[in-house]
């Protein structure tokens, strides 16, 4: 690693004044990299970011380039990912981690994803502004391919870092090219075949904390009012990809007490679901449901059959794994009354787990102190959504988010960020940077 | 009309057990005529008879040579439909029509709808072993092509027979040949120009009774411990073909409250429906709702995306128009609070309706008494299904209907129906004839 020389000044005490000013004279900064990642990927409507292709590869380019700019150390892993760092006063310290993904769904927005790596940016530049030389190293981190909805692999970019992206994910094609991850990974200047023998960017034992910051991808901080929230954690869950309910294929004439309606079960399935996690929104325990797929059968589609088959897939999450647990005994309790009640049969098939990404306490609680400390008033956010965070926190990282107010969800040409706000979660992070970072272990 | 002489005898008086006698003996006819029937329409597993082809054709050739033998008239119209006729002792007097469909689903059963049309041949046996001469003719009518599955048409041999096929139906193109219904019906001896003139066989006004015994499509009578069942009427029903439900396509992550979600608002819609049913059996309202295509779009499938758009068809029915009217508002109602709890909206489409075919209460009393007089227990049953006897109904003519046990439904090639209980049935059926179809005015 070739660390561009940068003054070794020493750790300056710095006021909340300070801080603030310091962070929020990087305004113009942020709005024209966000500007200039806007005019790298426009796809109207909206934004194209593919991972491994034009549209992230530009991204990487930008940022890569203002880095250079900055004076950072510039360096790419075998997976391609952008590391770009501000070295520290002492090179054994464990150095921080700040980054989120640099690509975007097909005609996403602007911020989801590339919001995180201008904060760490952002960060630098204000730390750079007090004077302030920390200990450790700070690098910012342009992660690769996290949407994985093009490849249908989850966080390609950020567990290559680990050396933890699971086996096959390479050979996994491109939705829309068609072509293995691999030669999309070599086309980008990455290496698939040190990714093939293990090769890893990180130890992940060998790193103070990994930060994320994100737009919200709900609008739950605009119901609060709240320019910024504290992630508490990323969702593990639970997902039947293909199951399927099995009736009999009747006579529409059939009176109710006979009918044993694969439909009408799916609908007493979905309706059981709803009210359990309208009880667990009632309890105060954050969890979600999706039913993304929920059909009959299109080959016995009739106006006058009773459904004999009915399909869907399931996607539970929560925030805890006993929460995980309960809610996977409660799904089957559903199926049995149900089966019972209505006569049919459920075949659930595969059933797919990722565990929770717990968010480090201590880490939550100081960026919880430091907003305060700010007068920043922020809410205890679960992350509904996956993040590249998710595979730090799972491979022993300490993990920390912040989350950034958005109207308009994500996924979406919509996104409605103000930079006010970005600036708000960006202070919090430059805050903890300054006074209680170097503090984790 | 060229009638084949017939012995001219008076009305004779029968007891019932002669009555019972003299039906009773037709089984090993009526069991000999089924099998030609199956044999004529083998297609492993079960029979298909398809309308206006090689399979209905051949039921109707079986059915025509019988009569023949039988001495009795035998004449086909414009439509191709089959009419074999013992003539009564006054020319003038209304005849009595007895009769059924003589098509079937594919693989289907040998018994709906061949049963009505043997059950006539039997019952005008049983008149001629009891040396009834009855003044009025007694038609038995084998009607084409009552099975929608087909031409996506209803009624059209006995609709064709009244006049009231509707217009375009004979442009209609058959699901398996794509030929129009005008091609096929020219193929089997018909004359499609003359039913596009309107030409018909019956002036509903001329007609003493429509009398339809039908094989049960539910196992009501299992149930009931019952041989046979006598029709309260035929359901009249409206329909959304094609209705959808609009919602927000939303990230897995979006929370409860701020969904949208198109699948869930139709399980609510399906469950509130269920509910609605029970309530109505409960109060022993007889109706039946179907949600025979009930499916998510298959364009917008993703295992983490909330579904923005659900797909629907809806078949209501009711014996009663107060009822059907009634549930009409019910259904708006559901349809009101469940776009309003979910923040969702109805595209309910195209709405089609057709009417209750009411049985005639004086026919309905007959066969009841008469039944009783035999010693057979009946039930009053309503018919869940569609039959030619309600285009009867809905032009005028009374109507009546004999439903015969069986327990594995129908449109598959599991019907049972035992020998015995069809007996019961034209048992029932040729003691009306006898006794009571006289004094119908």
């Amino acid at each position: 690693m070739a660390h561009t020389p940068i003054p070794n000044s020493t750790r300056a005490p710095a006021g909340i004044e300070r801080i603030r000013a310091a962070a929020r004279e990087q305004r113009a900064f942020a709005a024209g990299l966000f500007d200039q990642l806007r005019r790298d990927g426009l796809d109207e409507p909206g934004v194209s970011r593919d991972p491994y292709g034009a549209g992230e590869q530009r991204a990487h380019a930008s940022c890569a380039a203002v880095a250079r700019d900055m004076g950072l150390a510039i360096e790419r892993d075998a997976a391609a990912n952008l590391y770009m760092t501000l070295p520290g006063r002492d090179p054994k310290a464990k150095p921080v981690v700040i980054g989120s993904h640099l690509d975007s769904v097909p005609h996403g927005g602007n911020f989801d994803g590339a919001a995180g790596v201008v904060a760490g940016l952002v960060a630098i530049r204000a730390l750079r502004s007090l004077d302030c030389a920390l200990p450790h190293d700070v690098t910012v981190m342009g992660i690769r391919a996290e949407e994985s909805i093009w490849f249908q692999v989850s966080y390609i970019g950020s567990r290559s870092a680990l050396g933890v992206l699971p086996e096959g994910s390479l050979d996994a094609r491109r939705i829309d090219t068609g072509r293995p991850l691999s030669d999309h990974i070599a086309e980008c200047g990455g290496d698939p075949e040190k990714l093939r023998q293990g090769q890893r960017h990180f130890d992940p034992a060998r790193l103070r904390a990994f930060i994320e910051l994100h737009i919200e991808q709900a609008p739950s901080l605009v119901e609060a009012g709240r320019a910024v929230g504290i992630g508490t954690g990323i969702p593990g869950n639970f997902r039947y990809p293909d199951a399927w309910i099995e009736g009999s294929n009747d006579h529409v004439g059939l009176p109710r007490r006979f009918r044993r309606d694969a439909a009408m079960a799916g609908a007493a399935f979905a309706m059981a679901l709803d009210g359990l996690w309208e009880e667990y929104d009632r309890r105060g325990v954050p969890m979600a449901c999706t039913l993304g797929r929920f059909h009959t059968d299109a080959k016995q589609h009739g106006l006058t059959i009773v459904p004999g088959a009915f399909h869907f897939s399931l996607d539970i999450r929560a925030y805890d794994e006993a929460v995980l647990a309960e809610l996977d005994r409660r799904v089957d309790a559903i199926v049995a009354e149900i089966e019972q009640a209505r006569g049919v049969r459920f075949h659930l098939g595969t059933k797919a787990r990722a565990a929770v990404g717990p968010v480090d306490p201590g880490i939550k609680a100081a960026l919880t102190r430091g907003a305060a400390s700010l007068g920043i008033d922020t809410i205890d956010l679960g992350s509904p959504a996956s993040h590249d965070a998710a595979a730090f926190a799972a491979n022993g990282v300490r993990m920390g988010l912040i989350f950034v107010r958005n109207a308009n969800g994500s996924h979406n040409p919509f996104e409605a960020m103000e930079i006010e706000d970005f600036l708000d979660g960006t202070t919090i992070l430059t805050e903890w940077l300054v006074n209680q970072a170097s503090d984790e272990a």
